[in-house]
C-alpha cells in the first residue's frame, strides 16, 4: 500500500515585481557596508546567479493562511475528494502570517486551523497542525502523510506548503530579491500500484545552523530589535552541492532504483546555477555524462523562491500540463528534493 | 507493538512571579476601560477560578530553546539512552524563541534544529522539526512519534514542549498572570507490553478558532502593530468542558478501557476549575458519582499554565515520585489529554 498524490493546486500571486523594480534600492553589504557598484549591475550580477527575472509578492490583504487556502481549494477540487474526508490537514510554513503592517508572526491559532476554518470543514477528526522543517517543510508533510498512511492514522491528507517570505525581507540586502510569496497543495490517499516508493530525511544542524537564521538589517541604521530572514549563500551552496545529491541517491538506493530510471527531478526553486549543479553533481555519482532532457523542470526565472510552496506548484504546473513542454505519464518514476534553514534535506521517490 | 515512554525531564525556571507582584499593575478590560476593581481584588478573584499563585518566568538570557534543551538532557539521561540514537526530534510550541527585547517570534532555523544543535547531535538521520498545535502540541507530538513507531520511520523519538508565554502576555491583560514559562521532554521507544493504547485527535476550527488568538492590548495607548496573546476565557472554559470529556472517551472506547480502569489523568494545566469540571463531568458520562482519589496531579497552583509544557512537566514529577504522594505503578492505565488554541483537542491512553 502507498500514499498517492490525487489532486494538486497552487496559488502564485498577481503582483509581478520585476528585477528593475529594486534599481532604486541601496544594497548593504553583511558587514553594513554600502556595495560600491550601480544597482543595475548589482540586480544583472544577481540575475546571472539565481536565474530570477521576477518574482511574486501577496497583497497587503493577504497573508500566508489566504494564500494556503486557495492553493488547497484547488487540489481538493482536482482529487475530487469531499473536504470532511480530510484526516490530516498538515501546513508546512516558517513565519505564519506576517500582516503587512508588521513584522510579527502570527502563528496562533495555528495556520492549519486558519485554512480549516476558511475552507469550511466541519469533522473534527480532521486534525490540522503546522510543520516547521525550513524551505523542506512541504516535503517533510508529504514524509509525514506516508507515515500516517502506512501506520492506518490517517487516508486522506492535505499537505500545504505556503509562505510570503516578503514580508520579512531585509530591503537593504540583495538577498531580499531572492524571496517571492506563494502556495502549492497536495491531497493524497491510498493506492495499490502508485505513489511513494521512498524516502530520505535528514537534519544536520551543525555548524550549518547558522546559514539560513534571523539576523539584523546590513543597513546600519535599521530598528536593532528587529529581525530579517539573511542567508550565508556561499556557504548555502556548498552545504547544498554536497549533501542534497548525496541524500537522493540514499532515497533511489532505498527503493533500489537506478537514477537512469527517473524521468523528472522536483528540486526546490532556491537558485538557479545551485539547482542545475545538485542535478550535475547527482550525475556524477551515477557516472552519468550527459543531463538528460527535461529532467529538471524550473520556474524560479518567473517565481523566485517561495520555500515551502516551490515543489508543490512546480509539480502542479508540471503535471497538469501547464508548463512549457513537460509532462508526467503513469508510472514515470519522479524525485522530489529540497534543502534549507537548519539545515534540513529531505527526498522522496515517487511513482507517478 | 507499542510506543512507550522510556524517559523524561523538565525544566522549570528559577523566577519566581507571584501573584502579589502583580498589585501595581492598572488592568484593563477587552473594551479597553479601566477595571474598576483594586488590584488586589482582581488578584484575589483570578486565583479563586484557575487556582494560580505563583508561576515562572525565564530568566531573560534563555528562550524557549534554551529550555527545551535543559528538558531533553534529563529525559535523555532518564532513558539512558544514546542522544545519536533518536530518529525523530519533535518540538511542540507556538511562538518559538521570543527575545527578552522584542515581542518578534523567531523560528528560523526551527526550535528543533537548534535544540539537536545544542545538544551536539550529530547524526542526520535525526530529523528535527516543530510542531505546532496549541497548547496540545507536545501530546500531539506524542501521538505522531507513535504514528513514526508504528509505521516503521522511527525507532526512538524525542517530544519536547517549549514555551515562555511571559514574552507575548499583554500586561494590562488579567490573563497575562495564568501564562508561565517551562518546557518538558519524554524519549518514546518500541515496547512488547506498555505504552501507548490508543489515541484520539479533534480539531474544531468553527467559530472557536478565535477563542485563542493574538491580538491588540487592552490599553489604548498600547503600540497598534504589536499583538499579544489573547483568550475568551469563558468561550475557552464552555467548549473545554463541552468537548474533552467526550474526546477521553472516544479515546478509552478505542481502546476498550472503561474509565473506572484509569490509575491518572495528566491533564493540560489551563485553569484548576475548568480542568476539574472536565473531570467531574467525564465522571458523569460513565455514571461514577465519586472523584477517585489522586486521579488528577495538578502542579497549576505553583507553576501556571505554560502552555505545551504543563502535561510533560506534569508527568515528569509525578513519574520519578516527586509531587506529593502520586504515584504511578507498573502496567497503571493513565489518560494524558489537553485543550487549546485551533481549538484543538486530544487524548492518550497509556499503559505505564
Amino acid at each position: 500500500m502507498r500514499t498517492v498524490i490525487t489532486g494538486s493546486g497552487c496559488f502564485i500571486p498577481a503582483n509581478i515585481k520585476k528585477n528593475n523594480s529594486f534599481v532604486t534600492h541601496l544594497f548593504y553589504d553583511e558587514n553594513r557596508q554600502l556595495i560600491q557598484h550601480s544597482a543595475e549591475d548589482i540586480i544583472s550580477k544577481f540575475q546571472q546567479i539565481t536565474g530570477i527575472a521576477e518574482r511574486r509578492y501577496a497583497d497587503t490583504s493577504m497573508n500566508a493562511s489566504c494564500m494556503a487556502v486557495e492553493a488547497a481549494k484547488q487540489a481538493i477540487a482536482d482529487a475530487g475528494i469531499d473536504a470532511e474526508s480530510i484526516d490530516q490537514l498538515i501546513v508546512a510554513h516558517n513565519f505564519g502570517d506576517v500582516h503587512s503592517n508588521s513584522i510579527q508572526p502570527d502563528t496562533v491559532p495555528s495556520i492549519a486551523s486558519r485554512v480549516k476554518h476558511r475552507l469550511g470543514i466541519r469533522n473534527p477528526s480532521c486534525v490540522a497542525y503546522d510543520l516547521l522543517f525550513g524551505c523542506p517543510g512541504w516535503l517533510q508533510g508529504l514524509i509525514q502523510a506516508d507515515a500516517y498512511t502506512r501506520s492506518g492514522m490517517a487516508k486522506t491528507c492535505l499537505v500545504i506548503g505556503t509562505e510570503a517570505l516578503s514580508r520579512v525581507t531585509d530591503p537593504y540586502d540583495r538577498d531580499s530579491m531572492i524571496y517571492s510569496d506563494g502556495a502549492g497543495a497536495v491531497v493524497t490517499q491510498m493506492s495499490d500500484n502508485s505513489g511513494i516508493i521512498g524516502s530520505h530525511s535528514a537534519s544536520f544542524a551543525g555548524d550549518d545552523i547558522a546559514f539560513i537564521s534571523m539576523g539584523k538589517s546590513n543597513y546600519t541604521n535599521g530598528n536593532g530589535y528587529t529581525n530579517y530572514l539573511k542567508m550565508q549563500g556561499r556557504k548555502v551552496y556548498e552545504f547544498a552541492l554536497r549533501h542534497v545529491p548525496l541524500a537522493i541517491k540514499a532515497c533511489l538506493d532505498k527503493c533500489n532504483i537506478h537514477l537512469s530510471a527517473v524521468k523528472k527531478i522536483f528540486i526546490h526553486q532556491a537558485n538557479e546555477k545551485m539547482d542545475e549543479a545538485i542535478v550535475n553533481r547527482l550525475l556524477k555519482l551515477y557516472n552519468i555524462s550527459d543531463v538528460p532532457q527535461d529532467i529538471m523542470p524550473m520556474n524560479i526565472q518567473l517565481l523566485g523562491n517561495s520555500s515551502v510552496a516551490t515543489i508543490p506548484t512546480l509539480y502542479n504546473m508540471v503535471s497538469k500540463g501547464l508548463f512549457h513542454n513537460h509532462a508526467l505519464h503513469p508510472h514515470d518514476i519522479i524525485v522530489f528534493a529540497s534543502v534549507g534553514a537548519g539545515m534540513n534535506i529531505n527526498a522522496v521517490c515517487y511513482e507517478v
